[in-house]
């Protein structure tokens, strides 16, 4: 379990409480639960949402004490606003330290996720970590995401409009952020992040909130040796599966550092992985997500999640 | 498809006819695969033979023309050997152009692995990929994995005295072969490998005998940072999960360097992650495989699968 935070309390913002209503799924039956659907800022549901949502409705169904340690996804259809999601749980594994879950998430009786995961009562053992590229700067000392993008009125802006429920600070500037204004193609994005606002205890809504904020950034990674973002509209972007590991307890309303490195580009798939650590340089969590991304061409670009 | 070989065609080792042999599952239904069971080498069934023939069940699902580009599985419990195993393959999603599946493999009604893979018609797109950290050697200069340790009598030999599938070649030497030679902790396991004689052209046997082959060396890499291998047997070692991405086309019967990181070691387990490429040093699949590493203490250590 997470420790309690040293820090004062921070109330949450709008879109924080959004997320945290998403997450507090209607329990309907032993393994199924439910989001009854709600106004969404987006015209589909943003994929690291219900990803945020299977994971919780997985961890519903695990004894207290066995954390989440992986979860393996697929995306399999876009997901509709306003409209009720089912989580139906499979029991997969009860064993003595170990429980392993499926969860399939429908709409409409059609599946849009499918979702393993592991859990794992705590354990002692030898402690390992891959170090972080570099010291990171103060987050103070970094604009917030919105913030960076304020003055521009180009394509940059064009997408996330909408406030997010993450503090989320690019470390590394403009190269990052604008691949176009890079010397030389980048194949690393570090970002600062914290959920935008005090979370409670539970380290199932950590690891929840841990999901949404992975894939908030990390596929696009994919795409910044191509000198090119979302933005830009030069591919069709979807993302394909997300995979997960929870190394140790950590905080999602403190600091993490994520190092998000752009893997493979090939066949019109993207595959980036990453790394997240806290203040103390604590690996945490590992991830890697694969990513459709077909080059428009002369169609009309359909990237990333546009607002509504 | 990976292109017919040019090299002068090897006949199959008896190891590698063994697993062909294994990865030809009978099919009883459209969705229902069985191996009925045969002598096996070992006390267990070897996960990374399951997880190949996981791999099989699923392909054989799939139109023709749409190779795995992941796969994502969790070892559930351990296999009998020569009790039948029987494959039931669900229909995620039927794509224009991705197919996803799920197999749950079962013995005796219980679950021992289950998987989650996708499948995508070839599509143009732009090309990036790692690079691999260092030039290799060429393979005939280096010994064979068993000729390596053929004049040893200690901990090394205990296990894998049977014959492999695949010709296994250590690139860096003894610190990886025997941590404890290192100076240093040693973090990266590089490997060159092939299939022990030509493979069929079918692209999708020669993911499978990737699949077995990444699952033959990788854990173990998790555990080289602590200066051990799994023949000392301080550790109890399970397999947990895995992940694969399939690049680009390649031939599993001719040489591949398996570059394996240990990423983490925490809770008593341990991540480790790796990519593959060809001899053109092009990026051809991506893996990631967590396993249990808990320590044995005083109890009697039962790590890998020790020979029968």
């Amino acid at each position: 379990m997470p420790a309690s935070s040293q820090a004062p309390p921070r109330p949450a913002s709008p879109a924080l409480r959004r997320l945290l209503d998403r997450l507090a799924l209607e329990r309907v039956d032993d393994d199924v639960l439910v989001d009854h659907g709600a106004e969404e800022p987006t015209v589909r549901l943003f994929g690291g949402q219900v990803a945020a949502q299977a994971l919780a409705a997985l961890g519903a169904t695990v004894a207290p004490g066995r954390p989440v340690h992986s979860l393996h996804l697929y995306f399999v259809a876009m997901g509709l606003p306003g409209e009720p999601v089912r989580f139906q749980v499979a029991r997969v594994k009860e064993g003595r330290t170990f429980e392993v879950r499926r969860v399939d998430v429908e709409q409409r009786g059609r599946t849009i996720l499918t979702a393993l995961a592991s859990f794992h009562a705590p354990e002692p053992g030898p402690v390992h970590g891959r170090p972080r590229s570099a010291p990171v700067p103060d987050p103070d000392s970094l604009p917030r995401w919105e913030e960076a993008l304020a003055g521009r009125q180009d394509r940059l802006t064009l997408l996330w409009r909408q406030p997010r429920p993450v503090d989320l600070r690019y470390v590394d500037g403009p190269p990052q952020l604008d691949p176009l204004l890079a010397e030389r193609p980048v194949e690393r994005l570090r970002t600062l992040w914290r959920a935008d606002g005090t979370l409670p205890d539970d380290p199932l809504v950590h690891a929840c909130v841990a999901v949404y904020a992975c894939d908030t950034t990390l596929l696009e990674t994919a795409l910044l040796p191509h000198r090119t973002v979302f933005a830009d509209g030069r591919f069709h972007a979807a993302s394909l599966d997300h995979a997960m590991w929870f190394h140790a307890p950590f905080r999602a309303d403190e600091w993490l550092l994520h190092e998000q490195d752009a893997q493979a580009t090939a066949g019109a798939r993207g595959l980036a992985v990453s790394r997240m650590y806290d203040v103390g340089g604590r690996l945490v969590v590992s991830a890697a997500q694969e990513g459709l991304l077909r080059p428009a061409g002369d169609e009309p670009a359909v990237v990333g999640t546009p607002p509504r």
